[in-house]
């Protein structure tokens, strides 16, 4: 099995959030897929090892903000490579709650649902979604995973989906 | 809500497969991702409607080839708006059997998979699958849906999930 097959797939780039208490907390995620039209469902996949994903458990619902090739680039090492379990990610980012949750306001537009579904598997849960909230933020050019990797030089987080160790 | 939120989400084009008692069969989809690294698990959420979704359902396998930028434009018409229950839509197109299931050779590369888990929506399933095989075609820039729309001139097929409905 040729894992590099796995790099040619697209995706885009997401800051993942719901609250903890009320506390807003949040990830990066690349896995945030379009289910059904309509009623309009999405998924998403998450690292057991994620905050994030123990915070939508208990909480039923999650949020999304779609970033964009104008986003901040310093929201994904702030989002991505700390724990909201230690780390206040939102102090300094300009965020506002919709719907209860909190969503960046750096990107092309959010996506605010209620869990309706929750599959297990080894390493990650995979939250399905039916959406209550949604708007646009911009018309900028939505960044892709491609785009984060080839221009903004990022690396994935260990907790990502598409992790491949190097070497 | 505004639904326009969900065209800035970012994905690739694929020509997901299966076998109907030997019979290759297919159709086009976006909603192909990576759901955990290691093992390498998939999901692809698939119209009620599509014919290839029984298929996938009564094997117990599926595989997709991801398109490129350079790939025969023609597939997406041929996969996208027909069913592969009056059609042969393989007759005269370019494919491999890769651990008995057909890949299209037009493309990035290809992944096999023996499905795991099924999620049931209401016009979609969702199947999850262990990657049990996978392989590069060429290093040709994946095509992105969004460069499918802006470029190639496409809509989507009416049982895509992210099928807007205009005006």
């Amino acid at each position: 099995m040729d894992k590099n097959a796995f790099r040619s797939m697209s995706y885009g780039v997401y800051i993942t959030t719901s609250v903890d208490n009320g506390r807003p907390v949040g990830c990066v995620s690349n896995s945030n897929t379009q289910i059904t039209s309509s009623p309009a469902t999405v998924s998403v996949s998450l690292n057991h090892d994620n905050y994030t994903t123990d915070c939508i458990r208990r909480c039923g619902m999650f949020a999304y903000t779609i970033l964009s090739e104008q986003s901040d680039p310093t929201l994904i090492g702030r989002f991505g490579f700390f724990s909201s379990k230690d780390k206040d990610k939102f102090e300094g980012v300009d965020y506002e709650k919709k719907s209860f949750m909190p969503v960046v306001k750096s990107g092309c537009g959010y996506v605010v649902c209620r869990v309706v579904n929750e599959v297990e598997t080894s390493t990650h849960t995979i939250f399905i979604g039916e959406v209550i909230d949604a708007g646009v933020f911009s018309k900028e050019t939505p960044m892709t995973y491609s785009y984060y990797h080839n221009v903004i030089k990022g690396t994935s987080p260990k907790n990502a989906p598409t992790f491949i160790a190097e070497g």
